[in-house]
């Protein structure tokens, strides 16, 4: 047995002799890379965390003083310390979600893997053991250098500093960078003092501080006021915090195990809030990862453990890809083109044009809020904006969607990568959100393409609207085959034609973006019962073509198929369109359930809820059968 | 002619003599009290800017530099100065918006009314410019204290840190509260400033400071960096914005006009992004706003200008007040309940319960992100959160009722105020996307209370649901009458019962909340006419009750008619389920038209859009009869 399969719960871990703890750590960290190389997940942000979770779980008492991880997929080395140890089918069905869950354990509070949100959980546990009485137990969250810069742990700080008595513990995980360096001020304050000072010389002398103080009997606040005084001018990035009212102790080596155990015993200790500032490397101690350039093996498929090469699907072209090519091409074409991501330059593959097109291109930090609105007045200032941003993250922002892009009717773009169904992340990685709520911003228009070929072609029509702001959105993973119009109406195209075929009218089968694949397929099927289906892909989702009306009235049946939740999407606003029109055609919709989806691969979760095309047709037989028996009935004499 | 009626646009304020100075704000506060007493608006934050917003124009070339206005209820004065004197109308339909407005005046840039965001804006504009080139341009942007709170401020300040020569103005304009006394630690920080230290002290310091700064010739940097280092010791809040980045100049006495003209002067040729800390009074130089106690007349309906009260209308019991009541009633009985608000504490009616339970009460800044992650915290906790917001700010925290509230399933109520049209304030104040954005949000319920009776019923048991958010949803202003229940369908109200008047089941009508009057009154026009309707309350509209889809099969025609945008809400809601169901029951669905509404009284507003019951029963009465006409045909022989 290993001494990691000997740590069943955090009170072994608290058992562990001191001089164990590198074994221990060392442990793990080759457990995260044999492990995480044959599943894929977030081995790098782990790596970081391994001496500072084991810190942790010796100092405090989870769950009674909750551990809150901020943007959960550093929570591994945690799993591992409360029970977890079957990596397994990890972010896979039936195995470990690749974040916090509650489902899985006590001490798993969040399971949403938004940044920036842990410190308003802590101050709401917080208060709530304040309220209860339970005024020994500590909240602590850690939250890493770039969710800092999302606008909501400003407020919960705000809110924070307020405490009194209440024992919120906010460790920052600084390492400089969360998916991408970390940017603007706040960051760049941090980084000076990494570059200027040497933080371990800060660190001798904040060890001979702490080594100083007097445990017991003596005022925590003057040791570590003392601590604060004794390290002031060799580095300052505390005045902030202490600005807001808020204790702090730092910088700590993150990596120095014992170091950062005292640092968290005596911000438990103070009976208060207190900032404890961590200096920890993503990737720590596992060459591929530390050397890597871009990201540190921020978030990897499955690789090669020995030398960390990915393990390649040769040929596959990714939608990513695709918009990241016609970005250069766009920034070659127009000047006045600006690229905006919040702190994914890479993923969402900006990265290309920010390297072409330095000076037109932003990278916010976490903070999709500010991408819109600072998208907005670049638009006023007479640029058109384009935005790069997942489908899901596009909810941080959706008041400045409405509120300032559409309401001044500026021309921003915003490109939606990783829409639909992802799977592998959970609940909240998702993009099945954005097809609905976007409905309702006035003036905005939304396309989805089903291709390469759309992609590029829907990009270069966005940007060349400049009196709204528009949406496109696409999945993840490898582009769809192309799907060629055989024919058009309005603004439309048509991939599936039920006269072309020699079939009648039946079916109006409106496909959204990918779904053209599927939508074909259901029409192949159905052809071969004898049941015409004319498939329409409206391209512009958002306002819909009026012509969609005309030619629907055409047919028996009109169906929509569309990745994203059901409720208020595609599908209902054709069926709208349909009844603000007195056309009383039946209107079958068809996408994700209006449920949180658990982890899972994306082919398998779409099976599980009816979105192949054996299904679709299947269900779409029956209702155009049905259809067509109640129209004969009605066309036949009565009685 | 007075002073003020000669200023014709910002030159001829620049050209005014500085010993006139003070004769022009006396004219401009009398003007305001004078017209905003007839008219109602925001009287209080307008008489605090008077002394600045002349500063700005003489110092600034708006529209060149354009002047941001952060909640543009600060912009009167600017208005009065851009050549709009005519506050006849002011807020209602063809007089001048209450907010900045692009169609009035091309000084105006921010329409939106929603706090923090004209520093994003700045950011936006001012990386334009250099873009373009128009390096010797400035952009200025006047926040307030309390919209510092808000998390888009903090991602602003942390991107325009970065802004290297971009010329970036930021006007902190201090006066310590917003719509209630500012809270956190931030708010802390200037009010310790207030406090403990006589800032007219160290305003000498600081002028004195000033004056000895030469002001050609010389590093500006150094000049400011001296002045920070002069009064260092004496005042600190800067500090925390240099850490950022940021360059600091304050605080100055936002209503000595030379003072903050010598301040802007220097903050616009430093040549980067400075930050201008000026400290004022709300409701300056009218008594009764400056004595008021609650928000210095932050917002009033028509008063009198001699003594400031209200123009009382007796009798008029609010949706607020009702709201505000029954919290104390159930605070009294549980004492897990707290309340939760985002700096509106006395306009959303929690302030009688923040008085009886303070401990249980909190203010948490203008943070609604905040306000939603820490009730999900406290309700983790053990606590059943009820967060009183403005309908149109829980936009701001989408995101947050999503992944936070309800992906964890956590019992949290909120309550939206002013939901449907509010009319005056404009586009952005009218609440009229939640019964949409809120359909998507799996496990939430949401219920729309038609009368006092059902606010106080539908809270209670709203509360009592402890596995998923719940909101409720009430308009502003006077409580509607009371609509008794005439029958119940399953959890639904029968308010008319086509049979119970001896007619046919021609038409189910569907109202939401307070729409049951206009309903009834549909249903007594149409009995008029010997058509048949029910009109049914669901109470709660998500989820839907599934005896409405049984009940529904049996009329000719359904229709919903709501005070919401009609794209995405209650109608569709119930299109869907009889879709779902197989039940064609053409359905009709009223409600506002997906597009941003201008300013105009409500009543006007709603019979705009054709929501009266005249227009309504007429639209009705064609369907229900075309439709009978149809069944009839098809019910004869063919041919």
């Amino acid at each position: 047995m290993t001494l990691l399969e000997s740590m069943h719960n955090p009170d072994d871990v608290k058992k562990l002799a001191t001089e164990r703890i590198p074994e221990l750590a060392a442990e793990i960290r080759q457990f995260l890379v044999s492990e995480v190389s044959r599943t894929g997940g977030h081995v790098g942000p782990n790596l970081g965390v391994v001496e500072l979770t084991i810190a942790l779980h010796r100092v405090f008492d989870s769950p009674s003083d909750p551990i809150l991880f901020d943007t959960g997929h550093q929570s591994y080395v945690h799993k591992m310390l409360t029970g977890r140890q079957d990596f397994s089918r990890l972010r896979s069905e039936g195995g470990l979600s690749g974040y916090p869950s509650r489902a899985e354990s006590e001490h798993d509070f969040i399971e949403n893997s938004h940044a920036s949100t842990a410190l308003s959980y802590a101050d709401g546990l917080a208060k709530a053991k304040q309220l209860r009485g339970e005024r020994d137990r500590s909240v602590v969250a850690v939250i890493g250098d770039g969710a800092l810069t999302g606008g909501m742990a400003w407020e919960a700080l705000n809110n924070i500093a307020l405490g009194g008595d209440r024992r919120v513990v906010i460790v920052v995980n600084d390492n400089g960078r969360s998916y991408s360096p970390t940017m603007g001020g706040l960051a760049d304050h941090l980084a000076s003092l990494r570059l200027t000072q040497s933080y371990e010389q800060a660190l001798g002398l904040a060890k001979s501080t702490l080594n100083r103080t007097p445990v017991v009997g003596q005022p925590i606040y003057d040791a570590l006021h003392g601590l604060k005084k004794g390290i002031k001018d060799a580095i300052q990035p505390q005045i902030m915090f202490e600005d807001l009212g808020l204790k702090y102790i730092g910088p700590i080596d993150g990596h120095d195990e014992q170091m950062t155990e005292k640092a968290l015993r005596r911000a438990r200790d103070f009976g208060g809030p207190v900032i404890v500032h961590c200096l920890t490397q993503k990737g720590k101690g596992y060459a591929p990862a530390e050397n890597h350039e871009v990201d540190q093996f921020h978030a990897t498929g499955a690789f090669d453990a020995e030398t960390g090469e990915a393990q390649a699907k040769p040929g596959v072209v990714k939608w990513t890809k695709v918009f990241s090519e016609e970005m250069v091409a766009l920034g070659a074409e127009r000047e006045d083109i600006v690229g905006i991501t919040a702190a994914m330059l890479h993923p969402t593959g900006l990265a290309a044009f920010g390297e072409t097109y330095p000076d037109r291109t932003y990278d916010v930090g976490i903070a999709e809020q500010h991408a819109a609105t600072s998208a907005t007045g670049l638009a006023m200032g007479g640029m058109h904006p384009v935005i790069a941003v997942y489908a899901t993250f596009l909810n941080r922002c959706f008041d400045q969607v409405l509120m300032d892009a559409a309401l001044h009717r500026q021309g921003i773009t915003f490109c939606l990568d990783r829409a639909g169904v992802t799977g592998d992340d959970g609940p909240s990685h998702n993009g099945m959100w954005d097809l609905s709520i976007l409905q309702v911003v006035p003036g905005l228009r939304l396309a989805v393409p089903r291709d390469a070929a759309r992609l590029r072609a829907e990009l270069r029509e966005a940007v060349a609207i400049d009196d709204a702001p528009t949406v496109l959105r696409y999945p993840k993973g490898a582009v769809a085959a192309e799907t060629p119009a055989v024919g058009h109406v309005g603004s439309m195209d048509v991939l599936r034609a039920a006269p072309d075929a020699g079939l009648p009218e039946d079916l109006l089968l409106v496909s959204v973006g990918e779904m053209a694949e599927t939508g074909c397929e259901v029409a192949d099927r159905m052809a071969d019962q004898g049941i015409g289906v004319t498939v329409i892909d409206p391209r512009w989702v958002k306002p819909l073509d009026d012509a969609l009306v005309e030619e629907a009235a055409r047919f028996r049946v009109v169906a929509v198929v569309e990745d994203n939740g059901r409720v208020g999407a595609v599908g209902d606003a054709v069926a709208r369109a349909l009844r603000d029109a007195d056309v009383e055609v039946p209107v079958r919709t068809y996408g994700i359930p209006q449920e949180f989806l658990d982890h899972g691969k994306r082919d398998r979760l779409l099976a599980g809820m009816g979105l192949t095309p054996q299904d679709l047709a299947r269900r779409l037989t029956e209702t155009v059968t049905r259809r067509t028996d109640d129209d004969s009935l009605q066309d036949e004499p009565a009685g």
